[in-house]
């Protein structure tokens, strides 16, 4: 998608004329790496079901190109690539390769449309790996390319750790596998060692060598990978290789949020990525690879349209362009803006998030609330919407009696011979309320009990824990979303060095929130 | 510091006269943000007590100038300063204020070394925030900087929205600013929509009209913070901004590691940081954030020196430059290089990880355990080292008898009005004992009794929880470090959906590993 409007033309036209976009609609092609780099990425390993739904996934949001692996690196991987090539997602499947015939073999048989070929170009790496001199590998290159494009009319080939290569000798090998029939070849800075500041001219320079297209691969070590992928595009590149979230070897690569969000929404640049999908393929990504998003992580994260402190919401408030990029709405990124409670918060914001919910304080009396809520969280304490309401109702004298749900006692117990079980006695609505259930484990059998209160009316949608670190007493925070039976959804939390307790008061915190909010009709 | 050797010169000669630092020695300062923007994270507080650690910590590793917070935002803002302020940790110590003279007032007051103000020059921001003209706002920067500097020495002047002003009137904004006695000019990239390719002629063409130092402060939400920060010093910009982990308002700021460590590694540009603390500053501020440091994060993440792909791992056994930046090593920044299991794990990798336990399978047999490592981790699990030495034993024959303590029977309890209590019966060296205590949530209470089976013989060092994501009934990922009474520190780990009892496994696993390696002379 393309969406036009994009802010900088001014800024482009009067500082600069590196982006080219203002000369002439321009498109570029998305190759994702997630299951092949991404996979290598230390810790996360893929099964078959999970990379054909990802396959899928990538297919559907407009990815032009997906690696789906390294055929001849073992049978299942050869399997796994068959697999996915004859899915016919839509989108077309490249797999690697090293520059011998039989990986080149194993990679067709797999049935991909595009076989990817790389051999080490640099010093470094070709006599601590492959122990060739750099005429030796001219000729494998011009043999291997010439021995694929015989058997596959894709071919693509990386001359491994470019960006550390003698640049002369670099140039000799892309124009050898130019000449022998490449359709791409790939620049990759394979140890990330590159800035925006040196890509943009290497691609420049090897765009007046060659005639096939150019293509990126970015490594993240020094934090550069996104930005150098723009250089490369900058300098003439036709594509670039990214993956969800960035995930790869070591600090992994570009991340396919950030790289397609800039080309969109500040270069004028079109690729065929529906956007508005960006956050959803973060987290399934995220949830396979076990990898989290953090909160501050670009364009997917949860902060990215978060505002907390004073004059920030204020300012989004009246217009959202003011302390957002106004180029990149969290619409077209599948996200939602929103507002958050902390020790900077604005009195603009907190009466808005209490009039959302009925609650209409009088200036004296948001006051001390805005006071409470400052208080609270100055101490290191997180403070949700849930708090807010309940620090209302402290000040308001409306506390207690509307409660839905007072929890009276909770009882978990789990070992490794006893299936993991909860009871619960709570008074609900002035009486009292017992229930037990079994679970995965002492929290799911928690939560069970305290939904089965009220059974059919309000579901778990998400659980988090946000990550624990320190010693064993370390304080967990729990998140969830709970749903109610018209639809409306609701966060609530809470923390403690008890996980499985703080996660049952997150629920009954969630409860009360929807019972307030009347989503659903209460029946005693 | 300044590392001498930064690889790239060749490159830098060959393709640009973009990084200037062939021509002379050149140092940027470094100006962190932390306490200020990065507090103003939605989500994030830091105690007066965590403040003042942190600023302790980052004069410590040589930070040039610490922003300590906004001193007129409230009372407790302005204590929390002043008491920043009055700790001499060596860094100079800054406070914001807003083009108004109560707020410098303040600022003044509360003892800080530089008054940083700020103003909105952006059209969007002007009317929607101040509600002034452009004309209005000069007077005001005029005005304001000439009244700062008659309290203080050190003044700097930020216009809040600078990429998004018309470049015009921006050059105005400075120069007046410049003209009033302002020491330092800030350009902000307040919404985070600059590129490299603009911020440095941008920088540039405010470097001609100014006599001022220039300092740049970038936001990250398209990921280009760190990458447009360098841009800023290739353009001539002589102080950075950023923030430990790069939090900050919506996807943070430039990252302290990644900024330092192109401008000390890639750009021979010096610093004042120690860089061999960068790793510690960062977990530091991870856990008093709340803010996890990803596996895949770069410079500081667990990962950023870890290999686990065949190619790469026998690539870095034989010289570590080939897959890793070479001009950055673990070592610069705090770190350590690792070896990892996993489905791409290569036989080289593994052989070297089973000798250094005193393991040395037959090649055969050295086939049928890599068989099995890639086996488990292709149904998407993490291998440990742990795992791998189970693996061994188990395809060996060796397995069993030596095992230290094989778990029985393990029991815990908790509940709103129970004190977290665990039980556990264990075989330890053929013979039963038993074991409980409490702790302050059942995890800390399963690792207790386990634990106290061992007086003194075992620490636990560190413990983490990967994020959790999903339902209740969602996999946790538990990772420990023991330390045995000699000093030496081993990983373990386990995972499951009952995150008590995957902790508990941790911790045998823990135990067992500590007794195989003989780190204690086990008594009966």
């Amino acid at each position: 998608m393309g969406f036009g409007e994009s802010l900088n033309k001014r800024q482009v036209a009067f500082f600069t004329d590196n982006v080219k976009n203002s000369e002439a609609f321009r498109k570029v092609t998305v190759f994702d790496t997630t299951l092949r780099d991404g996979e290598q990425t230390p810790g996360v390993s893929f099964t078959l079901d999970q990379k054909i739904e990802i396959a899928r996934h990538l297919s559907e949001i407009g990815v032009d190109v997906i690696e789906a692996g390294f055929p001849a690196s073992s049978d299942v991987e050869f399997q796994t690539v068959r697999k996915i090539a004859g899915e016919n997602t839509g989108a077309k499947i490249c797999g690697l390769a090293r520059s011998v015939k039989s990986d080149v073999d194993r990679c067709i048989d797999s049935g991909v449309d595009m076989v990817h070929v790389f051999i080490p170009t640099s010093e470094i790496q070709r006599e601590h790996t492959i122990k060739k001199t750099h005429e030796e590998v001219l000729e494998i290159i011009r043999e291997i390319v010439d021995y694929a494009c015989s058997g596959c009319d894709q071919v693509m080939f990386s001359a491994m750790d470019a960006t550390r290569t003698n640049p002369v000798e670099l140039i000799e090998a892309y124009m050898a596998a130019d000449e022998a029939g490449a359709a791409v070849i790939n620049v990759p800075d394979t140890v990330g060692v590159f800035t925006p500041s040196m890509m943009k001219p290497l691609v420049s320079q090897i765009r007046e060598k060659v005639r096939c297209k150019i293509d990126v691969h970015c490594h993240n070590d020094f934090g550069l990978a996104v930005a150098n992928t723009i250089a490369a595009v900058e300098g003439g590149a036709d594509q670039v290789q990214v993956t969800v979230n960035g995930i790869g070897e070591r600090a992994g690569n570009a991340d396919i949020s950030q790289t397609v969000m800039i080309m969109e929404a500040i270069c004028g640049i079109s690729t065929n990525i529906r956007t508005e999908k960006l956050v959803e393929t973060s987290r399934l990504v995220s949830r396979l690879s076990g990898i989290p998003i953090l909160p501050i992580q670009p364009v997917v994260g949860e902060n990215a349209f978060s505002h907390e402190s004073g004059i920030h919401s204020h300012g989004v408030m009246s217009d959202p362009k003011t302390f957002e990029p106004g180029i990149m709405t969290p619409e077209m990124v599948g996200h939602r803006r929103r507002l958050k409670l902390g020790k900077h918060v604005g009195r603009h914001a907190v009466r808005q998030m209490l009039s959302d919910a009925g609650i209409n304080p009088d200036e004296e009396t948001l006051d001390r609330i805005i006071f409470k809520v400052k208080e609270i969280s100055g101490k290191g304490k997180k403070v949700t919407e849930y708090d807010l309401f309940e620090i209302a109702d402290s000040i308001m004298g409306t506390s207690g009696a509307e409660k839905a749900i007072v929890l009276d006692d909770i009882s978990i117990f789990t070992g490794n011979h006893a299936l993991p079980t909860a009871s619960v006695r709570a008074i609900v609505r002035g009486e009292e309320k017992i229930f037990s259930a079994t679970g995965d484990g002492p929290v799911d059998a928690a939560m069970k009990a305290l939904l089965g209160i009220f059974p059919g009316k309000i579901e778990l949608k998400s659980y988090q824990v946000e990550a624990i670190s320190g010693g064993s007493d370390a304080i967990g925070s729990v998140t969830i979303s709970v749903e109610d039976n018209k639809g409306h959804i609701f966060d609530a939390g809470a923390s403690g060095s008890d996980i499985v307790l703080a996660s049952a008061e997150a629920m009954v915190n969630g409860i009360n929130i929807v019972c307030r909010s009347g989503g659903f009709s209460f029946e005693k």
